[in-house]
Protein backbone atom coordinates (compact mmCIF):
# COMPACT_ATOMS: atom_id res chain seq x y z
CA UNK A 1 0.00 0.00 0.00
CA UNK A 2 1.87 3.19 -1.00
CA UNK A 3 -1.21 5.77 -0.19
CA UNK A 4 -0.96 4.57 3.50
CA UNK A 5 -3.32 5.45 6.01
CA UNK A 6 -1.10 8.28 7.25
CA UNK A 7 -1.12 12.33 7.52
CA UNK A 8 2.91 13.54 7.79
CA UNK A 9 1.80 17.08 7.89
CA UNK A 10 -0.87 19.79 7.49
CA UNK A 11 -0.61 22.74 5.41
CA UNK A 12 -2.94 25.64 6.62
CA UNK A 13 -3.13 28.63 3.54
CA UNK A 14 -2.83 32.01 5.21
CA UNK A 15 -3.17 35.70 4.49
CA UNK A 16 0.39 36.65 6.15
CA UNK A 17 2.81 33.81 7.58
CA UNK A 18 4.08 36.81 10.02
CA UNK A 19 0.45 37.51 11.49
CA UNK A 20 -0.87 33.45 11.61
CA UNK A 21 3.10 32.66 13.60
CA UNK A 22 2.23 34.83 15.62
CA UNK A 23 -0.77 33.98 16.52
CA UNK A 24 0.27 30.27 17.34
CA UNK A 25 3.53 31.37 19.54
CA UNK A 26 0.78 33.65 21.36
CA UNK A 27 -0.54 30.02 22.55
CA UNK A 28 3.58 29.42 23.58
CA UNK A 29 4.72 26.87 20.73
CA UNK A 30 7.48 26.87 19.58
CA UNK A 31 8.20 27.49 15.85
CA UNK A 32 10.87 24.84 14.14
CA UNK A 33 14.21 26.29 13.39
CA UNK A 34 13.31 25.00 10.29
CA UNK A 35 11.21 28.05 9.19
CA UNK A 36 11.59 30.80 6.74
CA UNK A 37 9.92 33.72 6.26
CA UNK A 38 7.69 31.95 3.84
CA UNK A 39 6.32 29.16 6.17
CA UNK A 40 6.52 28.53 9.40
CA UNK A 41 6.73 24.78 11.15
CA UNK A 42 5.51 23.93 14.59
CA UNK A 43 6.14 20.00 15.63
CA UNK A 44 3.03 18.70 17.39
CA UNK A 45 2.05 15.54 19.43
CA UNK A 46 1.92 13.63 16.22
CA UNK A 47 1.75 15.57 13.27
CA UNK A 48 3.77 18.62 11.67
CA UNK A 49 2.01 21.75 10.87
CA UNK A 50 2.72 24.32 8.28
CA UNK A 51 1.92 28.39 7.41
CA UNK A 52 2.01 28.95 4.27
CA UNK A 53 0.40 31.74 2.07
CA UNK A 54 -2.70 30.59 0.43
CA UNK A 55 -1.46 31.76 -2.78
CA UNK A 56 1.71 29.84 -2.77
CA UNK A 57 -0.23 26.66 -1.43
CA UNK A 58 -2.56 26.88 -4.43
CA UNK A 59 0.35 27.29 -6.85
CA UNK A 60 2.57 24.74 -5.16
CA UNK A 61 -0.56 21.89 -5.16
CA UNK A 62 -0.43 22.47 -9.08
CA UNK A 63 -3.83 24.40 -9.82
CA UNK A 64 -2.58 26.45 -12.41
CA UNK A 65 -1.88 23.93 -14.53
CA UNK A 66 -4.45 21.40 -13.38
CA UNK A 67 -7.30 20.55 -16.17
CA UNK A 68 -10.26 21.72 -13.95
CA UNK A 69 -12.61 20.42 -16.64
CA UNK A 70 -12.31 17.23 -14.70
CA UNK A 71 -15.39 16.94 -12.60
CA UNK A 72 -13.39 15.76 -10.06
CA UNK A 73 -11.95 18.92 -9.52
CA UNK A 74 -15.61 20.86 -9.28
CA UNK A 75 -14.83 21.72 -5.55
CA UNK A 76 -11.38 22.45 -5.89
CA UNK A 77 -11.16 25.83 -9.12
CA UNK A 78 -8.71 27.90 -9.42
CA UNK A 79 -9.56 30.85 -7.82
CA UNK A 80 -9.82 31.12 -4.19
CA UNK A 81 -12.59 32.87 -2.82
CA UNK A 82 -12.08 34.96 0.02
CA UNK A 83 -15.19 34.35 1.86
CA UNK A 84 -15.58 30.84 1.09
CA UNK A 85 -16.51 28.64 4.48
CA UNK A 86 -14.10 26.39 5.88
CA UNK A 87 -14.54 22.55 4.39
CA UNK A 88 -12.46 21.38 7.17
CA UNK A 89 -11.69 21.44 11.08
CA UNK A 90 -9.21 20.62 13.45
CA UNK A 91 -10.06 18.59 16.87
CA UNK A 92 -7.79 18.72 19.78
CA UNK A 93 -9.47 16.81 22.62
CA UNK A 94 -8.95 17.40 26.83
CA UNK A 95 -9.90 15.67 29.42
CA UNK A 96 -12.94 17.41 31.27
CA UNK A 97 -15.05 20.29 30.20
CA UNK A 98 -12.64 22.40 32.18
CA UNK A 99 -10.32 21.74 29.92
CA UNK A 100 -12.03 22.80 26.79
CA UNK A 101 -13.23 25.91 28.63
CA UNK A 102 -9.87 26.89 29.16
CA UNK A 103 -8.61 26.38 25.40
CA UNK A 104 -11.03 28.08 24.13
CA UNK A 105 -10.59 31.25 26.39
CA UNK A 106 -6.56 31.10 25.56
CA UNK A 107 -7.65 31.07 21.94
CA UNK A 108 -9.83 33.58 22.12
CA UNK A 109 -7.00 35.57 24.46
CA UNK A 110 -4.28 35.19 21.34
CA UNK A 111 -6.67 36.65 18.85
CA UNK A 112 -8.49 33.64 17.75
CA UNK A 113 -12.69 34.17 17.16
CA UNK A 114 -15.18 32.52 19.33
CA UNK A 115 -17.88 29.89 16.88
CA UNK A 116 -19.51 28.48 19.63
CA UNK A 117 -19.01 28.65 23.48
CA UNK A 118 -18.20 25.23 25.50
CA UNK A 119 -21.66 23.06 25.33
CA UNK A 120 -22.93 19.56 25.69
CA UNK A 121 -22.95 17.82 22.75
CA UNK A 122 -25.88 15.54 20.76
CA UNK A 123 -22.82 12.83 21.55
CA UNK A 124 -22.67 12.90 25.31
CA UNK A 125 -19.52 15.08 25.20
CA UNK A 126 -18.64 18.67 25.36
CA UNK A 127 -17.67 20.90 22.52
CA UNK A 128 -17.02 24.24 21.67
CA UNK A 129 -15.28 25.78 18.31
CA UNK A 130 -12.73 28.62 17.80
CA UNK A 131 -11.67 30.19 14.28
CA UNK A 132 -7.81 31.35 14.53
CA UNK A 133 -7.06 34.53 12.42
CA UNK A 134 -7.68 32.55 8.96
CA UNK A 135 -11.21 31.62 10.10
CA UNK A 136 -9.36 27.72 10.35
CA UNK A 137 -11.69 26.20 12.64
CA UNK A 138 -10.46 24.48 15.64
CA UNK A 139 -12.57 22.33 17.99
CA UNK A 140 -11.81 21.77 21.55
CA UNK A 141 -13.17 18.47 22.35
CA UNK A 142 -14.28 16.28 25.31
CA UNK A 143 -15.39 13.01 24.45
CA UNK A 144 -15.95 10.54 27.06
CA UNK A 145 -16.39 7.84 24.00
CA UNK A 146 -12.33 8.00 22.73
CA UNK A 147 -9.51 7.36 25.42
CA UNK A 148 -7.20 10.21 25.05
CA UNK A 149 -2.84 9.82 25.47
CA UNK A 150 -1.15 12.35 27.28
CA UNK A 151 -0.30 14.30 23.96
CA UNK A 152 -3.48 14.20 23.03
CA UNK A 153 -3.73 11.34 20.63
CA UNK A 154 -7.14 9.59 20.65
CA UNK A 155 -7.57 5.62 20.27
CA UNK A 156 -10.46 5.11 17.79
CA UNK A 157 -11.98 1.27 17.90
CA UNK A 158 -10.76 -0.54 15.15
CA UNK B 1 -1.31 25.49 28.72
CA UNK B 2 -4.66 24.62 27.45
CA UNK B 3 -4.48 25.12 23.49
CA UNK B 4 -1.56 22.58 23.55
CA UNK B 5 0.37 21.89 20.42
CA UNK B 6 -1.48 18.83 19.14
CA UNK B 7 -3.76 17.93 16.77
CA UNK B 8 -6.34 14.50 17.74
CA UNK B 9 -8.38 14.30 14.50
CA UNK B 10 -8.85 16.39 11.30
CA UNK B 11 -12.27 16.71 10.03
CA UNK B 12 -13.12 17.08 5.94
CA UNK B 13 -16.40 18.21 5.38
CA UNK B 14 -17.82 16.46 2.23
CA UNK B 15 -20.53 16.56 -0.35
CA UNK B 16 -21.34 12.79 0.05
CA UNK B 17 -20.26 10.67 3.02
CA UNK B 18 -20.86 7.16 1.14
CA UNK B 19 -19.06 8.41 -1.88
CA UNK B 20 -15.75 9.63 0.38
CA UNK B 21 -15.47 6.54 2.22
CA UNK B 22 -15.17 4.74 -0.77
CA UNK B 23 -12.66 6.63 -2.24
CA UNK B 24 -10.56 5.63 1.56
CA UNK B 25 -11.41 2.36 1.36
CA UNK B 26 -10.44 1.63 -2.23
CA UNK B 27 -7.00 2.60 -1.04
CA UNK B 28 -7.26 -0.44 1.38
CA UNK B 29 -8.25 2.24 4.47
CA UNK B 30 -10.06 -0.12 7.65
CA UNK B 31 -13.32 2.42 8.33
CA UNK B 32 -13.85 2.45 12.52
CA UNK B 33 -16.59 0.38 13.72
CA UNK B 34 -17.39 3.86 15.74
CA UNK B 35 -17.84 4.97 11.87
CA UNK B 36 -21.70 5.83 11.33
CA UNK B 37 -23.86 6.17 7.93
CA UNK B 38 -23.08 10.61 8.88
CA UNK B 39 -19.71 10.32 9.88
CA UNK B 40 -16.69 8.36 9.05
CA UNK B 41 -13.78 7.84 11.03
CA UNK B 42 -10.30 5.84 10.27
CA UNK B 43 -7.57 5.70 12.62
CA UNK B 44 -4.38 6.64 10.93
CA UNK B 45 -1.07 6.41 11.97
CA UNK B 46 -0.58 9.13 14.40
CA UNK B 47 -4.12 11.20 14.40
CA UNK B 48 -8.05 10.05 13.21
CA UNK B 49 -9.55 11.17 10.07
CA UNK B 50 -13.40 12.15 10.16
CA UNK B 51 -15.25 12.34 6.53
CA UNK B 52 -18.53 14.37 7.60
CA UNK B 53 -21.09 16.12 5.57
CA UNK B 54 -20.02 19.60 5.07
CA UNK B 55 -23.34 21.31 5.71
CA UNK B 56 -22.93 19.38 9.08
CA UNK B 57 -19.64 20.74 9.44
CA UNK B 58 -20.45 24.07 9.16
CA UNK B 59 -23.77 23.72 11.46
CA UNK B 60 -21.81 22.09 13.85
CA UNK B 61 -19.03 24.71 14.24
CA UNK B 62 -21.16 27.46 14.44
CA UNK B 63 -21.05 29.54 11.81
CA UNK B 64 -24.82 29.92 11.77
CA UNK B 65 -24.96 31.55 15.39
CA UNK B 66 -21.82 33.28 15.02
CA UNK B 67 -21.05 37.01 14.70
CA UNK B 68 -20.20 37.18 11.61
CA UNK B 69 -19.62 40.96 11.48
CA UNK B 70 -16.32 40.02 14.06
CA UNK B 71 -13.67 40.99 11.36
CA UNK B 72 -11.80 37.78 12.55
CA UNK B 73 -14.12 35.84 10.70
CA UNK B 74 -13.77 37.51 7.13
CA UNK B 75 -12.77 34.16 5.89
CA UNK B 76 -14.92 31.74 7.66
CA UNK B 77 -18.50 33.72 6.28
CA UNK B 78 -21.25 31.28 6.60
CA UNK B 79 -22.08 30.23 3.41
CA UNK B 80 -20.41 27.66 1.88
CA UNK B 81 -18.70 28.31 -1.42
CA UNK B 82 -18.97 25.07 -3.77
CA UNK B 83 -16.22 26.57 -6.31
CA UNK B 84 -13.80 27.86 -3.21
CA UNK B 85 -9.90 26.31 -3.76
CA UNK B 86 -8.79 24.70 -1.02
CA UNK B 87 -7.46 26.57 2.29
CA UNK B 88 -5.15 23.70 2.77
CA UNK B 89 -3.53 20.12 1.97
CA UNK B 90 -2.62 16.80 3.74
CA UNK B 91 1.04 15.46 2.93
CA UNK B 92 2.20 12.16 3.74
CA UNK B 93 5.31 11.78 3.02
CA UNK B 94 7.42 8.65 1.67
CA UNK B 95 11.02 7.18 1.72
CA UNK B 96 11.90 8.14 -1.77
CA UNK B 97 10.55 9.47 -5.59
CA UNK B 98 9.61 5.63 -6.23
CA UNK B 99 7.04 5.47 -3.56
CA UNK B 100 6.00 8.78 -4.11
CA UNK B 101 4.85 7.67 -7.82
CA UNK B 102 3.41 4.79 -6.71
CA UNK B 103 1.58 6.69 -4.19
CA UNK B 104 0.16 9.35 -6.87
CA UNK B 105 -0.98 6.30 -9.10
CA UNK B 106 -2.97 4.76 -6.10
CA UNK B 107 -5.10 7.96 -5.51
CA UNK B 108 -6.40 8.14 -8.71
CA UNK B 109 -6.58 4.33 -9.39
CA UNK B 110 -9.15 5.11 -6.85
CA UNK B 111 -10.44 7.58 -7.84
CA UNK B 112 -9.12 10.49 -7.30
CA UNK B 113 -8.03 13.57 -9.96
CA UNK B 114 -4.39 14.61 -10.41
CA UNK B 115 -3.18 18.08 -9.67
CA UNK B 116 0.56 17.42 -10.33
CA UNK B 117 2.67 14.61 -11.56
CA UNK B 118 5.55 13.79 -9.44
CA UNK B 119 8.41 16.36 -9.79
CA UNK B 120 11.89 17.97 -8.34
CA UNK B 121 10.79 20.55 -6.17
CA UNK B 122 12.75 24.27 -5.23
CA UNK B 123 13.18 22.83 -1.74
CA UNK B 124 15.32 19.64 -3.01
CA UNK B 125 13.24 16.86 -2.61
CA UNK B 126 10.34 15.71 -4.58
CA UNK B 127 6.46 15.86 -4.90
CA UNK B 128 2.82 15.38 -6.45
CA UNK B 129 -0.28 16.42 -5.81
CA UNK B 130 -3.80 14.35 -6.21
CA UNK B 131 -7.09 15.45 -4.80
CA UNK B 132 -9.64 13.50 -3.45
CA UNK B 133 -13.52 13.47 -4.55
CA UNK B 134 -13.98 16.34 -2.58
CA UNK B 135 -11.32 18.73 -4.07
CA UNK B 136 -9.31 17.81 -0.79
CA UNK B 137 -5.63 17.97 -1.66
CA UNK B 138 -2.93 15.24 -0.46
CA UNK B 139 0.80 16.10 -1.44
CA UNK B 140 2.77 12.97 -1.46
CA UNK B 141 6.66 13.64 -0.74
CA UNK B 142 9.72 12.90 -0.54
CA UNK B 143 11.82 15.15 1.50
CA UNK B 144 15.80 13.96 2.48
CA UNK B 145 15.83 17.56 4.82
CA UNK B 146 12.95 15.86 7.85
CA UNK B 147 14.02 12.15 8.79
CA UNK B 148 10.95 10.03 8.33
CA UNK B 149 9.71 7.31 10.93
CA UNK B 150 8.26 3.90 9.58
CA UNK B 151 4.12 5.20 10.18
CA UNK B 152 5.06 8.33 8.41
CA UNK B 153 5.69 10.71 10.84
CA UNK B 154 7.98 13.26 10.32
CA UNK B 155 10.74 14.52 12.81
CA UNK B 156 11.00 18.49 12.11
CA UNK B 157 14.29 20.44 14.32
CA UNK B 158 13.06 21.44 17.40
Amino acid sequence: MSFYPGISLITLGVADVARARHFYERLGWRCSPASTPDVAFFKLNNIALALFGRQDLLSDAGFADADLSDTRLAVAQVEPQPGAAPAFSLSQNHGGTGAVDRALQEAVAAGGALLKTGQATSWGGYHGMVADPDGHVWEMAWNPHFPLAPDGTIDLPC
